[in-house]
């Protein structure tokens, strides 16, 4: 019955409406039981009908929290930024690899500090229990021990799956992509982790999203710090996590997590505080080697000697300017060991007239011990090691495709095969046949009659340049036409010529494309 | 203790054993229970510092049941089949398209007949209750359906979930990508399924593993079979489900399921064998449409008539002869509606010396409702695609390359700057970010002094055709060496003629390679 009023109100197929009217109140007129109870039958199979027509859906037709599509557009712009990176990362000789999504759970047990509440869980169903990998880095190291081996440069391009509650206008995900790039290997100080860096400079300017800067420090740095500041070392990685948070809250605010929930003495805390706010190059570690408190700690002195050859390799690489060495960071995970970096967005984006705030777009470090964790006799394997953020390259470009500044052709279609009359569904097949055995990208509309008008719309929605037009006066003469769609120029041809004049054309096009794009 | 004992029984760290039994025999001779103490604490201290050393792995480090790694001489593999699939693809206008890995369960429900036990479900972890994807059919549906989309041609390429027993050596897994190509829209009958089936003939042609037969069917027909047959309307998707047995096992089991399990009557069992054996082409639809008792059946005709239809556009399309109509092809998944298709390998792959039998390589068909099942107006958007079995191809390129018929390099290195004597890490490091800004792939040790054999040796097994010696007496003249791998030549050029030499070099080398791949 609900669905029968429903129908009244949005006032669509008023006659049922009517119908159903006129059929109780004969029912009630005739005050007999069973002609009520026939007619109450009738109106349940008038309802039954209605609702066949019309099968409710039962829940909200939706992508899981956190997650997106991607549409056509979107993948064009996605699989062109994911090229670039991986040109960048091929240069740099690093092969491929690839994991499965899952893991055993224990794998992913005691790597990631706080952060391992987010891991998503599979369910139970009777075999081994599994969790969605959180990143590429824990997968690599397993991947490095189980098969043990000791040497490997590798790219790995693939979705983490983290149960956050991310802000997906800013790019941020519970699904997204990862683009990692590590050097695993017993090699000598700093070399492995400056050319990461290098990785990260060449990737960003190919990106050409805005000016950045490649932040730096140094874990022994860290617990140095602690160390002199009055930390004892079992509150090192705790106090670690709260400094990360520093590129979101301010120093009051972290110092109060550090009190309170750390248990880090004010005292101590307030030291620290003195250090997390210094960022500068050389003559900053040249200053803090002298530090009275800091020279005395041998681990300090350790990370600040890895960041002072760290930036004489940044020289050598001609991005020593682009390179900042910052003591406030601190990067959440657990698992680094030696220098940690975050490349950082230092401008907003201005996307139609509208300025969106970036911030962090690759980060990294060092982690000596994580295939250790994995090993039967705890063989290390040192790594260093970079992740671009992608998402948020994604976000930034899709934002300028929306304001217009940007266009994108999802399909690579160069012919469409078109016809001006009707009855010419078998022919238009033939030409494509030989358009594609000859290794041209054509289509057709799937119609036997397809109006002119719409072919032609077709091939301009879609940015397809050339269309094939069939008409039976030109095929008597052995004729057939190509337009271009841009210039609407349209030329005679042969048509056992066809496939040459459309390659020749083709090319031309490509030239003019890559000349224009110089 | 356990752990001390232990050390004895591998014969290791004798020393320790041998400090326990002399502490342990002190502790008993001077019979004191404090002493005894002592001694225990001092041994528990001794077994856990062996501990820390040799944390004991507690599992076994291996991938999830059902998954595999992919190493780099693999994906060097996966990336180049891929590559060949997606170009065949883009020929025909096919736009890309990505979906999350998992959905909401519900979407999955009721879309897989017999084979939703096998849906991998997360966790619920307090959320929404979420599923792996099952395959990448019924997220594209989805997706349609949400976005109000009527017309799309696409490809995914995509891992996708099965909880099943795979044979892993047939390039069977529980974790294995699907290359979906899927046309939507309302088209005229049968030109977008040709199309599919022309471009699985591409995919398979350009992949060259061997002979292939297109077998196809229609679920009209098979609908119409069965009625004709005496099957009841309400048992023919289990009797359809069972039919598809029939590639893995011999009808004589088929019949029997159908009978014992599905309740068919063993005369309509007997009919439906009489049918399910026959295969051929246009002159078997011929005559089964003469047929006295599918003539009757109007699923029947419309079934074979489509057939036909196909069978002519086939032949337009140059595919006929690998096109095989064979009634015994049913397909398990129950959202199929009209044409149905599979295509299978017919000889056996020898791959060194040894045979190897694979089957089903790709398979599709048309479901015409599945996009109205998540419409609130039951709205549907007529769909038809195929999916091509990668992990197939996968298994045999890589049985190839381990019997040494097939081989890959992983990394794209054009040129390795070594150096013959000591102290040239960071000339190595400037010379190399040289030829990175100038775009040239180009790695170095990472160590300070490599030994030039180690260097030369890395070059020949990692296929990197170049390498740039570098020694005191040429710097001092202004040149380095540039060394010829394969051929061994080495050359003195210029020093700040560097970039310019090994970019003609590496051209050459490129021309020779395309040449000779011709």
């Amino acid at each position: 019955m609900y669905k029968a009023l429903k129908v009244i109100d949005i006032g669509s197929k008023l006659w049922l409406c009517n119908t159903w009217k006129s059929n109780l109140a004969r029912a009630i007129t005739t005050s007999s039981y069973c002609k009520i109870k026939e007619e109450v039958a009738k109106l349940l199979a008038l309802k039954a009908q209605l609702t066949n027509d019309a099968p409710p859906q039962k829940f909200v037709l939706k992508t899981p929290k956190g997650t997106r599509d991607y549409n056509p557009q979107q993948m064009a712009i996605r699989n062109s930024v994911l090229q670039k990176i991986i040109s960048v990362f091929k240069k740099h000789g690093a092969e491929c690899i690839d994991t499965p999504v899952f893991e055993l759970k224990e794998v992913l047990t005691g790597k990631y500090g706080e952060d391992s509440k987010l891991i998503y869980d599979l369910k139970d169903q009777g075999g081994e229990i599994l969790s969605l990998r959180y990143d590429l880095t824990v997968p690599l190291a397993r991947y490095l021990a189980m098969n043990k081996i000791n040497n490997l440069k590798r790219y790995h391009i693939a979705k983490v799956y983290r149960r956050d509650n991310p802000a997906m206008t800013r790019g941020r995900y519970r699904e997204f992509y990862q683009c990692d790039f590590d050097i695993a290997g017993q090699f000598d100080p700093m070399v492995p982790d400056a050319e990461c860096l290098k990785v990260v400079t060449e990737i960003l300017d190919s990106l050409d999203i805005g000016k950045y800067i490649l932040k730096v420090n140094h874990r022994c740095l860290l617990d140095g710090m602690f160390e002199a500041c009055g930390v004892p070392a079992e509150q090192f990685r705790s106090t670690c996590s709260t400094i990360d948070k520093l590129d979101k809250s301010p120093w009051q605010e972290v110092r109060t997590e550090m009190i309170n929930e750390k248990g880090v003495t004010p005292e101590a805390a307030d030291r620290i505080g003195e250090y997390v706010r210094l960022n500068g190059s050389t003559e900053l570690v040249d200053k803090l080697l002298q530090d009275e408190k800091l020279s005395k700690s041998k681990s300090a002195v350790e990370g600040l000697q890895g960041i002072k050859l760290l930036l004489e390799y940044c020289e050598l690489y001609g991005i020593k300017d682009k390179v900042l060495f910052d003591l406030s960071l601190a990067r959440g995970l657990d698992y680094y060991t030696g220098i940690i970096y975050e490349a950082v967005l230092t401008e907003p984006i201005k996307i139609g007239g509208e300025e969106q705030s970036v911030g962090s777009i690759a980060g990294g470090g060092r982690y000596d011990n994580l295939v250790g964790m994995f090993d039967t006799k705890n063989k290390q394997v040192p790594c260093v090691g970079i992740s671009v953020g992608v998402e948020r390259v994604f976000s930034v470009l899709e934002a300028r495709l929306a304001a217009g500044e940007l266009s994108v052709r999802p399909s690579e279609i160069d012919v469409y095969v078109a016809s001006a009359q009707k009855d010419f569904l078998t022919t238009r097949m033939r030409i494509c046949n030989e358009l594609w055995d000859a290794g041209i990208k054509a289509e057709q509309p799937y119609k036997k009659n397809p109006k002119m008008l719409n072919q032609l719309q077709h091939c301009e929605e879609n940015g397809i340049p050339l269309a094939v037009i069939l008409g039976e006066s030109e095929l008597k003469r052995g004729l057939v036409k190509i337009r271009n769609i841009v210039t609407r120029q349209e030329d005679e041809v042969p048509r056992d010529k066809l496939v040459e004049e459309l390659k020749n054309r083709i090319n031309m096009l490509n030239i003019n494309v890559n000349g224009l794009e110089k």
